[in-house]
């Protein structure tokens, strides 16, 4: 897996899309990237079928922007992997950040009843595709708000943190799946 | 999925088979099962072969057993599941139940250099597979241990709990994976 | 699964695809729907290609249509469902009503020459979807046709009976797959 | 699909895997094979764990045995098809032979509470595999049976018929999937 | 699988999508189908977003056209039958028609530094589509190559020859899978 | 991917098992190894079941064995593959060591009438498996064959060539899965 870093990309959505991270990073293959910058979903981009109901917009003025794609895999499988990309990002703000008091529901993370994160999994015809942001301000979201600056976060170092965790992760899970048999 | 809990099972690994659940718990379909017993995986049922290999054996006097079967999964997805629930279990710990330290390792936890769990994912002709096991004691194990007891935790009602959560996980990444348009 | 039933909803094609259950029913995950309606399937809309070559249109002046989505199959088993549902379209027909002299032909279901239902199994990006309607007066349709009020079926109450059962039947498959063992 | 018949053999249940139809009837790739003989399910080949359960045994006189196998299917589309199969033979009895007061529960046919048929569908490590089976005459069978004799039925003629019914069936099937444009 | 010949067709690569070979070919189900004719294929239908980026375009005043389709297959075996196409194509050159000096990369055959052949291998919603044209004649092409008229080859009856050798490969294959027991 | 060889290894079908490359040449994950030694594969190991009625044997006196091992890859995958592998050991032959009447037969060189490899692809419940070896020298096979020392190719060289060239091949397999956009 590629991770790649780039400063001020606005997020209206359209990034989550295969061959996003190829045109804009260089990459090629499966990858996690990192960038910086505002967030506004528009209507045409929010794959999320809720988010759109909800109609209240997904919004913020600085985020920290990680895209992860993998090539040939199911919805179910992004699913989890999402999840497991969220629960990460807990357990280094909490192990190695010393934040306390950081729940995890689902895909989204809190610090009580402040939302710190947004993500949505989803699946284009050859891959399947992760976005996960996290405030970096808390200005700008149309929900109580908390971000990384006011919890003692360098955003870029974090992100780099963040990437390197989950490429070992998965790697490690790959490692898993071929030293075991299959059971009766 | 079902949940189920019974006292007094020894784990010597012939349980983690598609059928046990079934059989002993009389549950049908998706299931994570809890039970409370001595652990001593005998090599003709070790089935990561790391650990076949190691050779020092998987054993501990008493442990939460918890054993999950999604039928018709693959071993990636059951691969990235079974360190959700890892990750899961931490986050319990941690956020219920006060415990500082903790830290997770793939599917491992541990709390310093003492290991609390040992765990396996693995695929049955019809199902994906899921041994996860904390000590609740941490006699008998071949390395460096800590149980559930030395955090205070009460393992019967936090075996509810962890199978609850991960019900609720589950639920929640089915319901995910139904509400997104795809990608382009 | 999940069921509900909209009066007056024409059927123009536009509606097989996903995310119209959740928008129009509200139902979030697998489900099969009916509805009231004319039909006439627009070119555009019109997902078999041999009716789209065949070009004489898909039309009736009042079907009862019924929508199943499954999340995350392929086309093989939505094709396979399709044609069970058709079967058992024709089961509660033959065995619940006493209609007699019905035959299936793949998808369709005739009495003698006269044409019954239009079917079609398509795959979204997320789902597989099946189209089933059933004539309820036979004017309209391109083809000799027939229809239910003919058969001394009230529409309403028998596509709340073949909700039940499909849903039944899924049920049914789900649990079977579930408690057997492989071969070898 | 290929299709063939032999006289005599009696199913204990070993047939019920890949190798099986090649093996004893020379043919290779899928195929649904016919035969008539006696049946007795030995528990160690009784591969649905709710028959094992059950503990009743699954025995009669005379069966007209069906096996079917799909290389490269997963067990929702093998469970899927035997559905199909039940629903088709059904439909044979009622609309070619006139036979009335048939009823399909799942995989099962009754004659009122009379059981005509048992069958199971599995996944080996290379197919999926379909054992359809119905009593010739309802002797021997450990609940109350029906046969295809008291029905009218020659049963070789009948095997033949079923058979060129499931094989094109399958074919209509794979012709469906590939003349459909996807949803959106 | 099906084959087909119609001359005369201009590739712009609109002509690789799901329903081009059923449109024009009146074909059903997988197949692989030949046409000659000039290339020029638009941004718009360029698949390859390494081709796309290169931004040098696919063009050649005349070609001998191939287009597979396979229903239901994903994109890694897409990939993997091109590559067996590419290598084929090789094999019939060098040992039916003697050319020698024929290397293979990939999915392209050159001849020394000059280039035989493109080819896309993608994924379409309910196919894998593999696009391998050769040239007839070299020029037009942006670089250095080479055609069939120059290695002595009429392309009309080598058409016919590479659709024979490749439906007899697939069926090898599939026959191959179908003879053989799982490994432990 | 991995590779390794090991001299001395004699192949009586047992190797062809998920594990063996992991205990044997201490490998995680895919790879391709190679090793050479006798041959006589026992009924018990013989996976592909035409050879195994054949009846007369798999044997010879000193081959070059490669095994391929790719994890979570299904049969047909693993049977184009292996047919890519055939055809690259032909290419390498005939390009890089000027062999010249090299012909392949699905998964089988010949050089004229005399055979020079086997192959067989399987499944295993974790991996798809290739076994593909070649004749060092021609005696002790049950037809009449061919080896590489009279084709004047020093066998341990030849292995590592065509090791380079399959681990190539597939990463540029994977690759190109990786820069295409979905076709319609």
């Amino acid at each position: 897996m590629h991770t790649a870093f780039i400063d001020n990309i606005f997020y209206d959505g359209s990034q989550l899309r295969s061959g996003f991270i190829r045109e804009t990073f260089g990459l090629s293959g499966d990858a996690i990237v990192a960038f910086r910058g505002g967030c506004d979903v528009s209507p045409e981009h929010m794959l999320d079928l809720e988010d759109l109901e909800a109609g209240q917009g997904i919004r913020a003025d600085l985020m920290l922007h990680l895209i992860v794609e993998h090539f040939d895999i199911d919805l179910p499988l992004a699913t989890a992997r999402q999840r497991l990309l969220a629960a990460l990002v807990g357990e280094l703000l909490t192990r190695e950040h010393g934040v306390t008091g950081l729940s995890r529901s689902g895909d989204d993370l809190y610090l009580g009843e402040r939302k710190l994160s947004i993500s949505v999994a989803v699946k284009s015809p050859v891959s399947g595709l992760i976005h996960f942001a996290m405030n970096v301000a808390p200005s700008g979201a149309p929900v109580p708000a908390i971000g990384l600056t006011e919890l003692g976060i360098e955003e870029l170092s974090f992100a780099a943190q963040v990437q390197a965790a989950y490429v070992a992760e998965i790697a490690s899970c790959d490692r898993a799946a071929s030293k075991v048999r299959a059971a009766r």
